[in-house]
């Protein structure tokens, strides 16, 4: 492929869209993208461990979801270099374009879908016009789709450009478990970055309009606790069980008492449990999965220490051993106002652009602001760029769907953002 | 096959330990027994509907799990004819010697076995003498292989004496989930009994011991309680949840507090629960399988309507609805001192018999109470025979074998006192 | 007395300082401050119903608490007038100066004191200048004797001004339990209020800072819920019990576990318990108080449905009776802006105030937002001025105390203002 | 006082009736008693440290309470040199009769009243008859009363007789609150017993019927539980706070859930709590006493095990301390069948009763299991007595009374049984 078989940057959503995988499981798409970057015409390309340090990897699946989807990419024709170097779930890609000795711009967009069933009506757009999910049961509902192809879109607009710099765009994988964002900057590519743009289609904000740096992400951490305890007969011998599913009662009662915070909004949520297997057996295991967010990062590590103690003790109430594993985490990280003040002027030069936000309060989590952080630990800076667009329904539903519009519009605003910075 | 075919007892529990099935999966136990009924003889053979109502059974599985376990009955080799007739779980049989006018004599034998893996080892000797389960992760780790052999053998040893009436031997499927005692029961054949004996092999008692008359059964009930509630974003809108797993984790806590009550023992458990789908998202629905047990019927009325005011309040307290179902269930009833009498005398006479007890405690539950309720409603008299057998480790276990001595003094001592009561 | 035996502004504050009495029990404050709008020589003083709408009345004490401090107030030299008018009670009065047809504006000041013990040692102003309380285990721990005295000073200066409307000083009781607020303004003299101000010592800000309007209140209700069950001896028929005990248990768990809302901040608490005779008893009885607190009225009451949601699914499971009343309560309003800044116009001009702000967080919970609402309701506006004052250690605590210089600017800068508003 | 002043037994329970006084403050009851047995004319009289190791006691009260219940036995003309003897509760007595180097046989009987308010209308015999409780609150309403006069009387009556050995009768103290077995084991007295009888009325016994030897006590440890965290202000700071209330929240639930025990009956009870101060404060103590009961002591001692783990964990989970403090204790012991069998040959031939009852189950907990494990331990034997009475409602209630003809049953019985022992 070369750039004049490049798509169009909708039709290429419209491919993406159809081939949804799930967070580290982006086989496919990873090749498919290094397909693009290449007829792009970058200098480089990075993959597999070159582009995330495995072992800082959060929320990896099982090997044999892993092997199912890896499998699934070679059947759907991606390519054998890419699956060998990703294999295992080190999906995700940096590409480069490198001009000279100006400085390191970085752009990251988010590559993974989610577990949601697309609905097969015309009333849906993708149904409609031929682009729904190929796989069952796994869906774009996020609109990384959308993102995509803003990255793969502003990489080749600005290729064709003149800067004195380095374009760095970081196609992220495992967003949504908020798993991916440490491993790529364990990987080091962006330890040199002057200034990092990541992008996000609409968060409620509608088509024209642009948000040029949102703030008050939550700090967050997600958990999986396993208590194991023994089994025993719960008719002839309840006294000698050490009850994992009481151990795990508890532990929910109590975390979601844990007090609130002067100092800044919390959340703390148990969103999965599973324990036990019959009900004539006391359990011998449970196992719950559970976050914790804060407005900012001293409060979640408060919080996270109650949570350490309501688990510890719940366990030892219950004679229960407990183990403990992180399965998501990100930072808190506002946006830098000099450089959201540079995507108002570019977005301002945008005409399909209407209303452009300085600053806008994002109210969620996001593992971006794991390479927002090593930018700024760095001395450079940092925003994050909401781009409006019309969604029918809220992000991770199944009728959540992109103006794609606000594909080009994201693309414009980039490129004149990012040019700006490249050639101040 | 004839009567000549019939394989000897032991060998009999041998091939029936090697094809276990699970509890309304006995597609081909039933097939195979009806081959064996047929070969002794018998006068009447009920299958199906006719030996089931199956409106009236409990804890049934899925029908993908019915299908494929009736499918691999069919490569197992089973008769089309009873394949057919128990179809979607109608498992079992009722086979009857009838032979004139005198009493109705009832012997009832399980026949499911259980989701224990065998192990493959030497030291285990259905292992080493190669009939270990042929079906992964299914065993006959309770004796009901035992059971079916005892049951018939003692048909065939009594379709060769003489007597006045009528035997029928029901060989009940479902037992370990509690569920098929009842829908035998409904099914009518049980009706007409004068004297029922049920028979269960072990139990701590070593070969040559045999208990006339178990007594303090437990009852029994066994529930699946859903919440159903609202799902939210945890971090954006935590106030929209109406939270499954709270209700859940108040459940808990709350039937395990059930007041221990004065007038007999009382057993609580909730042994299974599984809820929500991710940290990030207040969980919608919650599933919990529990259990009351009591030694009294009424004691177990009243516990269970303090269970039914938890479940329903702590579903309230958290805005979830509840949806309650039945899985197993099991009265409490004694076995009647003048029948076991019966069975001390014809075993005081088998001489591998060394120590006869009268009555001893079962302290557990059964569902053949189910069938000795429904003859003591009619004016029958029951016993429930305990044949003691050295077994290496607790039923239920992986490592649980029967000594198969055992088997001929089960169908010697039942011999001995059904024909004691058929011509009296 | 007449106005030439006026005490200055700080012995008056001395002098109320000595005689603290709790939240409705101001029998002998009342009395007091009567001879002293008296001596400035008010054209009405409205006391007991005339003052106090006794229905609406939250959070009063049984009737032997009132009663001996009514007695203990006689003692103490308090008028028989107003004993009489008082009694029961209805404590607190509105004092009234009528200069024409002008503006009606109002000043707002609280008068109770708290059950906390005062210290002896000289390190301890009060006890160290004759002025610690006579009253063992109640003291002025939160400024309101300064309010008095900012109260009665500021009434005195306009007194010897020309103005042309009319002056309403609300002397409030009950402040502490958030109990006086709204029966003050059921009596009705604060519907013609066109401008109220109401004032606060402390808070944080030093001396010489005034905050001319304090923002972000937080709405709050406060609550007794009382479960009563049935008792049973906890040995011989624990089966019979309806355990208030473990209601309560139930409800704290679950009411701490109320989710955090999106929309504004939250706070739910319970802060004290009492359930239970003995051991070998199930408690037929349990009591708590609790509070949930919010940033929006909207969101308190969205947090206060929860809150009956889980005291009335507490009891039931327990089969317990729930009775629930409320004992505390405040809205939230914010100042307005423009009277605020007639404040800092005001506080300008006051040469010992170093520091004017026009807006700061309260963060906490106050019923003068009772007749702030109701001014705004009738078309009026309001503000909450904090005027700063070192104090050595927080409200409510033992070692607390004002900065005695902080009553006169008190009085400086609100005899400016509500002049500002009198003669526009 | 001399022998022929003592009142008859009726008379004698009458007077005792009326002054009741409460576990550890019978200072009048032991004066009283002293003059009694001097006017039977006994050996020994201990009182004070000589009858009651004062170290050993549990449940003493605050010394604010003993003070003034020893003033009012002062009012009450109890004499000075008890009063002296038992100053700061170490009441009780122990009176002997010695008479040779037979047998040692002790009689104990119990002499505290309970914290209930007589009625005073004249369904209720005592108020009818003149003879009510003087002491307001506190009554004898589980008729040890009619004890003591058995205790008494049957003194006076051996007194009368000839038999070699050695009678004690033990006026034990404290066993409302399980708290006076343990100190007057550990005086002395107690050790050389060669056969012990303990005497209760009643317990749904009615007149005329003796049970020679109660049995199935549970034996039982009552404990208070102190949790220790840290307030603060529920608005403003809930984060900082550990929440002793919900310690004890969690405490209760967990309680309460603890497993039933196979191996014997088990209760578990939290029967009075108390936390915090209001419900604007996060709460910094609470307390909970609570109690464990089981069929036999070893599995007391196992569910003391949970107890500990789950108060333990409860105080760790909130950042708590935990102090906890047994408050009544008292074993499980079994009558001697062949000290009940000399019970029944006594009760046989009093005319007056018209059932004698080998063995009967007890079903509750009593600290005389103290006195006869000691004199187990030492090589005796002993056995509870109860004497039936008719009583209009249950023990520990306000309608509470006994059939006063039992009493002369009672000393009937245990004369011709301690006679028996006496002179073999």
């Amino acid at each position: 492929m070369t750039s004049e078989d490049l798509p169009d940057a909708i039709d290429l959503r419209r491919r993406l869209h159809e081939y949804p995988e799930p967070s580290w499981c982006e086989f496919r798409t990873t090749s498919r993208l290094v397909d693009l970057v290449e007829a792009v015409g970058v200098d480089e390309c990075h993959v597999g461990e070159d582009a995330i340090d495995s072992a800082a990897r959060l929320g990896v699946p099982d090997e044999a979801v892993l092997d199912e989807w890896h499998e699934k990419a070679a059947e759907r024709g991606a390519r054998d270099d890419v699956l060998d170097a990703v294999e295992g779930g080190t999906t995700g890609l940096v590409a480069v374009l490198e001009r000279g000795d100006g400085p390191v711009v970085g752009l990251r967009v988010d590559i993974d879908a989610l577990p949601v069933a697309e609905p097969t009506d015309a009333d849906h757009e993708p149904a409609a016009n031929g682009f729904r999910s190929a796989e069952e049961g796994v869906m774009h509902a996020c609109g990384h789709d959308a993102h995509m192809a803003i990255g793969v879109g502003t990489l080749a607009e600005l290729a064709n450009r003149e800067f004195d710099g380095t374009l760095k765009v970081f196609f992220q994988p495992a967003e949504e478990v908020l798993g991916g964002g440490c491993p790529m900057v364990e990987a080091g590519h962006v330890d040199d970055v002057d200034s990092l743009f990541a992008v996000h289609v609409g968060f409620g904000y509608p088509t024209g309009t642009v948000v040029a740096g949102a703030e008050e992400f939550l700090a967050i951490r997600q958990r999986r606790a396993t208590f194991t305890g023994e089994s025993a007969h719960a008719g002839a011998a309840p006294q000698d069980g050490r009850n994992a599913i009481r151990a795990m009662a508890t532990a929910v009662e109590n975390l979601h008492g844990i007090p609130r915070h002067a100092d800044a909004l919390t959340r703390v949520n148990v969103g999965r449990a599973e324990a036990g297997r019959a009900s004539n057996v006391v359990a011998e295991r449970a196992v719950i999965e559970l976050e914790a967010r804060a407005g900012t990062n001293p409060v979640l590590e408060a919080i996270d220490r109650r949570v350490d103690g309501v688990l510890e003790h719940a366990a030892g109430m219950h004679g229960c051993e407990l183990s403990v594993e992180t399965i998501g985490r990100a930072p808190r990280v506002d946006s830098d106002s000099a450089l959201a003040a540079v995507v108002c002027e570019a977005a301002t030069s945008v005409s399909a652009v209407e209303e452009v936000r300085r600053r806008g309060a994002f109210g969620a989590s996001e593992d971006a602001t794991y390479l927002m952080d090593a930018v700024a630990a760095n001395g450079g800076q940092s925003t994050y760029v909401v781009v409006g667009t019309d969604h029918p329904s809220g992000h991770h539903t199944p009728r959540f769907d992109v103006d794609e519009t606000s594909v080009d519009i994201g693309i414009e605003v980039l490129t004149g953002a990012i040019e700006a910075e490249l050639s101040p």
